[in-house]
């Protein structure tokens, strides 16, 4: 082989790889997209069967019929994701990436499986194919309503992080005086039991195995019940005010690209008399 | 009969089908008013009877009783059938709309009862007379309310969708991961056992008939149940958000464009007497 | 007893008429003041007295002391509703009014226990004293915040009431399939019952004394309870835009004391430029 | 001693005390961030040992190490105490103070059961070490957020304990009569306990160990929860509302006197740059 060969072989290559990387990685193209719909439909279709076959009627009743199915399916999924390694730009960033772990996840136990006894559980892990729906959706475009939900959550976040560490030292101090009242109950018999207890009755859960039988223990579950009343606003009212923020600012101001409020006669950022444009 | 007889006749027969028509599928004239509520008064009277039929107490106790009434709506609303088909301007079309099929749906169950034997669930079907009442309603601009509560709801949609698109995700990872760490449980003894019950301790419902009872699977379920604060912040706060933008402002001031409320009479911008226009 | 004595007698009972009504019905006087502090003591000690009684280790226990008691309420309540009927402007129109029968049956009960056997459920009629406890309220103002709440409520009620129509309407559907579904199952065998759980569930109460069993009915529930999460969002939704509007409109023109929106220019009532004043 | 080396010995314990009440009482410096951190730790670590504790699992299994480890925290925390009252600038104010109370109680229990006997309910007032967080978090500015939300809630207080007081009256007139309805149902037999059970349901928590039998019972119950929905929304709306006061402006514009929300550089009204005052 000349090096003129050696060269074109591997631009030749190049262009097989750049053609794959838009093919995989991308759903601008056709083809692409198609690639995209046969890829979901395959990852919902194993997810299925793996949830199918949780089932007692029906995994025990065909296990060799799941097992050649689950063969076929990490089959295609091996083959995509060496397609991955191969096409991606740079490869030891794609396989370290949060993507490319759960792409190996996805395929990993049933080789494992081979191998390791404790079968039953290993192929659970099979179910984390599930988050490799996330990608084809983000190429899609279906996140971007999404984003915006995302977006107020993550606003929100530290707001209702720190009401939910107010809710922790509320649950574990509710807690430990329900252990102290409701001692005999069997459900009470540990404070992990009734801190537990307390988060079901506070998020008006209210599973009902654990239930207070004392006067005291039914006094206090009431006053804890009608507090949660206050306490359920908190989060629906900061996430609802992040909502409306989010919604509200619709306009953009012509000369700095700042989001302008709908009522406003000049930019609140650059001062210009605001004749707005719809984004 | 002379050519100026059957002319004649289907003048006539026209003019009947006129004048029925605006009897049965309008509101407007006195009569078509009465019409209406006395077969809301029909439809409502044979909705509680076949909820009464179907208690085991009264149901049994005079079946013949209860046989007879049936009987007795169902050839009503058979002759209320006939009327519309007969009436309607066309008739094809009202036979194969969505109101047609539901009029044919609520008196077929009797009929085919006579032919068929599982007589007991074909009946239920008539339930659907139930959604006759919308109809009705729908004349009598009650749903006018309705409209306003259902356009935020829609608006709301395609994000509440992308919303429970994510939960679904959220509640199938969850339910694996419970099936796993509740092996043994009988309430968790396969994948969509234990994503029903992700299900039903997310939306707080919290039956409590399938319950965690290991140390791991009573912690998991905590953190669930207190995410679900802010799980179910969310579709109140998108509900919220677009309630109350369908009740903001709709109007445009004919001079400076400011957004005015449907209620104004000067606008709040700029002072000229607004004489709005629709935007 | 001359003409003179009598009219003086008239006179003066007419004066203290007026100053048992001052002392009774109003609460502007230091006296009046006392007299509803006392008599809110003395409605909810009868109350809790009522509530003891019902328990079966307390009621059993002593019920000589609760039978002295109440009839020592009752006295005094019965002289309080004879100098009512007394000192009242328009006696009859007290006497019939909503506030004059809520008095006359928190006594009634325990003489016509004298009369009538059924004694227990009869006494029960006196927890309708605690009625009474809104009057007194009312008149230290306590309520005013209460209004702003009631406004909301009320301005609300008919959207909710058209929302809570399709609820139902929505329940007896999903119930009466749910009644077919889960055929056999002794929670559903009935259509009552089923929309009984049908309400339980949307609701996110869930007893749990009701459980769907096979696949299909928790199929159909987790369906319920999802759909769930958008319903619970709109009556919220409704009551915060009404709150929210009412919080709003804060300040006042000066021109025509219609309420303006702190961010306006111009009323938009009487179209004056607005220097508004808080109320 | 002279008395020169007594005033120098005093100037050094006061530079002293000084000093530690910066390490102690303060965070701004280095090492009071450490002190912090360190007694945040201690502080977690001892409740997580209180809580361990209970549980009959590991309580039981080496009862000699947690009385050991115990008494460490204890000790630990005692030498704490005394420096804070040493090193407090008024010492009788700190040890009266409601944190000087809640040191106290942190370590007495531990103390006291070397004297009194019922040793296991003694200890659990130790869980009241976790209230000590709140001081340690307060010096973090990591309750900025929550004092936005405690604002919020405090502003909707009033609010809500009206909505609670009509609750409460509601619960109660709804418990007596689903006591009367539901005679003979062991779970109805007293009315607190039908109260209970009225506001297990109202509250949408819904545990089901007490549960309607009768069909006026639960037709009733139906009526309860659906009622729930329009109350649920309530206490949501009202911290919605404050919550969304709370985020907008609270700044005014120096020229138009227009609120400004504070990140805004010019007022959205006349333009001017605002370097705006606080209203």
């Amino acid at each position: 082989m000349t090096v003129f060969q050696k060269i074109n072989s591997f631009l030749k290559d190049n262009l097989r790889r750049r053609k794959l990387r838009s093919l995989i990685f991308n759903s601008d193209t056709k083809a692409g997209r198609k690639f995209d719909i046969i890829l979901l439909t395959l990852i919902l279709s194993s997810v299925i069967l793996v949830i199918l076959e949780s089932m007692p009627e029906i995994g025990s009743y065909h296990p060799d019929l799941f097992y050649v199915i689950d063969w076929m399916f990490t089959i295609l999924f091996s083959i995509e994701y060496l397609l991955r390694v191969y096409s991606a730009e740079k490869r030891h960033k794609y396989i370290f990436s949060s993507w490319g772990i759960i792409d190996l996840l996805s395929i990993l136990p049933t080789y494992l499986s081979l191998i390791v006894f404790s079968y039953h559980y290993l192929l659970v892990i099979r179910i984390l194919r599930l988050l490799r729906v996330f990608r084809i959706l983000r190429l899609f475009n279906f996140t971007r309503e999404g984003q915006v939900l995302l977006g107020a959550l993550k606003r929100s976040m530290y707001k209702i992080l720190v009401f939910i560490s107010f809710l922790l030292i509320f649950v574990i101090l509710i807690g430990t005086l329900m252990y102290v009242i409701e001692h005999g109950n069997p459900g009470f018999n540990s404070i992990p039991a009734s801190i537990y207890w307390a988060i079901v009755t506070v998020t008006t859960v209210g599973f009902g195995d654990i239930v207070p039988i004392t006067y005291m223990g039914k006094f206090l579950a009431s006053m804890i019940m009608l507090s949660g009343y206050a306490i359920i606003a908190v989060p629906t009212g900061i996430v609802t005010v992040e909502l409306a923020r989010s919604k509200r600012s619709a306009l953009q101001c012509r000369n700095c690209k700042y989001s302008v409020e709908s009522f406003h006669n000049y930019c609140s950022n650059c001062g210009t008399a605001v004749h707005v444009v719809e984004k």
